[in-house]
């Protein structure tokens, strides 16, 4: 444990600003990881059992990112970051801040701005793990921005999670992480939409559920293939399954005449129709990724 | 072998209607396993492949359906199902009909009166797999309409894939199928909108795959929790990540930012909007399925 015994100086190796269940999970492991640790948190009472674990407790923003050469921002959404930062910006110079709050890739660009203007070393990074990974390291963390703080953390960053550089555009571990989380929110969205829809035959939720995931979990091996055809650019590639094949019109149907509301099968098959329209149903499904490019 | 040696006849132990690719490997999976097979097409040449294994080559539908007393189903869609069998139907009295084809519950179930009528045994079957899968039983069919028929079929049944029965209302197996190809649709184009997000960082769809594939296969030991969430009926259950936490409009926005149609992401976060809208943006993701249900 380490002391904070004065606001210039640097007494801890490294401080948490947000003290949600994230935050806590972060600052936990690096402590567990014998790191000194200063943390803070917006409305009092958060910090009670890390400070017991070891962690000093800053009473501001300032004295928290005076205490450590390397400040960690896990706070509620971009707005939160900028108040939060905003007024610390003088502080802030000269150190390393690593932002891991959820934004949007181009929040991410206009932090990286902002801490270029104000001097800070500035690490975007996008934590695809729930909170119980990160003591397991059973997650992995999406970063980029600074390579050379990159490179200077990884050591602390490989505590959390495994550590993957995405570039130096500070937007992209955002972009990847966005598009990993998109992916994740339309398959629960599609369990959820089924198991509504088995619901009126009366299956349990649990029912469905014991069937849907090992059947989702195979059908993700179809992605790799998918993929090649993609980045192949020729969506007429043999053995594949035709647009007008995947046609979901039937499932639409069965979905509203089960009274169970259609619009997330709808959405996609109305990216199908797109194609199908454009004239390349004998095309392969993968030609929907033509539809989201709005190309189509 | 067996040959065909007249309408009256049955010389055969099962007839497949339909040789498109799903249909030919049924017929073939049953050729394997020793089972005498009439096979028939709506176009020439697709039979000279099963003809050569063994299989008897019907020249008419009536022809078909006579040689055999099972008579297996494997057409494009409920249309070609009722313009195929409709003539037949005399033809097909006192025989079994297992219709393969995928149709809406509602569609299984008028031909399951149709077939009552003319003194057809029925069963509707729904196929969870891609023909490759059929030779290796690596895939599921659900099953539902005359137990008697399922209970006797099971030998047969069990050549293609692992048989499950759901029931005597014959679009119970259409509705479990299509109810588990929504989640498989959505998960799909959750890959293609997130590759289309990340192909505008230069990122190739097989990089992103491979992220993807094993992220999503993990995130499915998600689904048993929130179905237990659903059939318990109280989305206030501590521990889980609440619908404001799992607000998307940074997708939304993100996804709109790099120039990739939002829809179906947007479709997701109109479904938790509804629900936090509701005032109910403290509890649980899996409350979405509320919104589904038309009750949010």
């Amino acid at each position: 444990m380490s002391e904070t015994t004065g606001n210039s100086t640097l007494s801890t190796d490294v401080s948490v600003l947000g003290l949600g269940a994230m935050g806590s999970a972060l600052a936990a492991a690096l402590l567990d990881a014998g790191r000194a640790v200063t943390v803070w948190n917006r409305t009092a009472g958060r910090s009670t059992e890390l400070v017991g674990r070891g962690a000093g407790a800053a009473d501001s923003v300032s004295e928290a990112v005076l205490a450590s050469p390397v400040i960690i921002a896990c706070l509620f959404d971009h707005a939160s970051v900028e108040k939060t930062l905003g007024p610390a910006a003088d502080e802030l110079r000269g150190r390393t801040l690593v932002n891991v709050t959820t934004t949007t890739p181009n929040e991410a660009r206009e932090l990286a701005s902002w801490a270029a203007q104000h001097g800070i070393v500035y690490l975007d990074g996008a934590i695809m793990a729930v909170p119980s990974m990160i003591g397991p390291r059973a997650g992995q963390i999406f970063y980029s921005g600074s390579r050379a703080a990159y490179d200077a953390l990884l050591p602390t960053l490989d505590v959390w999670a495994t550590s993957e550089f995405h570039g130096e555009d500070a937007g992209r571990a955002s972009l990847v992480d966005l598009a990993m989380l998109s992916g994740m929110y339309q398959m629960f969205t599609g369990f959820f939409h089924g198991a509504a829809m088995v619901a009126t035959m009366g299956m349990s939720a649990a029912d469905f559920a014991a069937r849907q995931a090992p059947f989702l979990a195979a059908m993700t091996e179809e992605l790799a293939g998918y993929a090649k055809v993609i980045d192949g650019g020729d969506y007429t590639v043999a053995g594949q399954q035709s647009l007008e094949f995947s046609d979901l019109s039937h499932i639409v149907r069965a979905s509203e005449e089960e009274g169970v509301d259609p619009a997330p099968i709808a959405a996609v098959q109305a990216l199908i129709s797109r194609q199908i329209e454009a004239g390349y149903g004998a095309e392969g499904l993968p030609r929907v990724v033509e539809s989201l490019r709005g190309e189509g």
